[in-house]
């Protein structure tokens, strides 16, 4: 066999999933590594007679090294084993599915990539928002706030370039990110919304403007995975659940605190 | 009934329609609105008993009126019949479904989106490109060539924001954006990609750099739709067909003949 694949898993609910994605799970995969962000919706899919490893990562949590789960990758593929690697979202949008290909060509394995819908348009799309619109933009940016050498990105450029934002892995750091973006003229009013568990029913939503959603975010206590969005598209976001009888200055306070 | 669903078709192959997509169109749809990007392996599998129209858009070619489409999608809601409007890629991702959601509301009719795999990052992937890596950058721009008000996005902020830029829409400009971009400070080395027909059996692609691209593309003869990525990401890309074997000189010559 000598081949992996490396499947998105896409943002939770199981009917997420492509076909193709589903019928690897559902009829051919043997050994499936498993990133934590894979819902338990999404592993009920695996067929009983594979074997699942949990390799996951999470910020600031035990996890699994990285060349680790590579040797894991090609040991199991050298038995002529059928690997999936299964990813939460697509493997290619922060999900290191490149180096990962890159580690199995070294090791003179093919590797396939089965895409899947990322958490940045997926779970936005969850709750009314469209990442473009002609009305509002000509582009969406896709970005981590956590970069390999630690700078993290370029804030002032990513705001004047006039698309939408949505930043993963930025919760801890929401409080700083808004103030680099208001720093760099971006308007304080500039809607802005938080999504956590996107698609799933455990699904909890923030809609607000970007000088708010850090003290709003914190009140109603989102916790990881939780996907930021930053445009005008965000106040087209429709939160389902009853919003906190606060003003903002009280949560302010609260945040602070 | 009085619902609609907005769907999105993915990139082309027919496998990689999500679950959720794929049960609406076997199942459940009775009328059905389709736009010219979906392939005919996606409209294969709708159920043989919904009627199928039309309703397509191209760059430069007839199409039909967004508000007609609007009116047909209302039309047959209040007639109670199962409407599934139907796009490629994903129909927040340059498909108007913000404004086709604005529409339905605007008449009373609850609109639901299935998200689909946008072409963005699913065709890259098709060719081996990884439109975010951690040894390359920390995000990618999905960015349309015509906007809104025909004055295109500003190309030296998207230049300057560090990230993948992939174009949609781009190929009748491509010359131009490329000099913008150069302009900008981009390297004319830095790589960059077109693929036609991504994920279907005609697709074809170009890797080359940013200042040879236009006339690579023009050489090869690719066709609408044609995805750019233009970033060191675009360097991992694998063209599987033989190149031609012209060099770079004789090309540019080619094109501006």
């Amino acid at each position: 066999m000598n081949k992996v694949f490396i499947v998105g898993a896409g943002p939770g609910a199981e009917d997420l999933l492509t076909l193709r994605a589903a019928r690897l799970l559902a009829d051919k995969a043997e050994i499936v590594l498993t990133d934590e962000l894979v819902s338990p919706e999404v592993l009920a899919m695996v067929r009983p007679q594979a074997r699942v490893l949990r390799v996951g990562k999470r910020g600031g949590r035990l996890s699994t090294p990285q060349e680790f789960i590579h040797r894991l990758m090609v040991r199991y593929a050298r038995q002529g084993r059928v690997v999936l690697r299964l990813k939460g979202g697509d493997p290619f949008v922060f999900g290191r599915g490149g180096e990962e290909v890159e580690a199995l060509a070294a090791a003179g394995i093919e590797a396939e990539v089965v895409p899947g819908l990322t958490a940045g348009i997926s779970v936005p799309a969850a709750i009314g928002i469209p990442v473009t619109h002609r009305a509002h933009t000509h582009g969406v940016t896709l970005v981590t706030a956590t970069t390999g050498d630690g700078a993290g990105p370029d804030w002032a450029a990513l705001s004047r370039s006039g698309t939408t934002l949505v930043i993963y892995m930025g919760l801890a750091r929401l409080l700083n990110i808004a103030a680099r973006l208001i720093a760099a003229g971006m308007p304080a009013s500039m809607p802005a919304a938080a999504i956590a568990s996107g698609t799933l029913s455990q699904q909890r939503e923030v809609v607000s403007t970007l000088a708010e959603l850090p003290a709003r975010v914190a009140a109603e206590g989102l916790e990881s995975p939780t996907l930021i969005v930053v445009g005008s598209v965000a106040a087209l976001g429709q939160v389902r659940r009853t919003p906190l009888p606060l003003d903002a200055a009280d949560i302010a306070t609260c945040y602070v605190a």
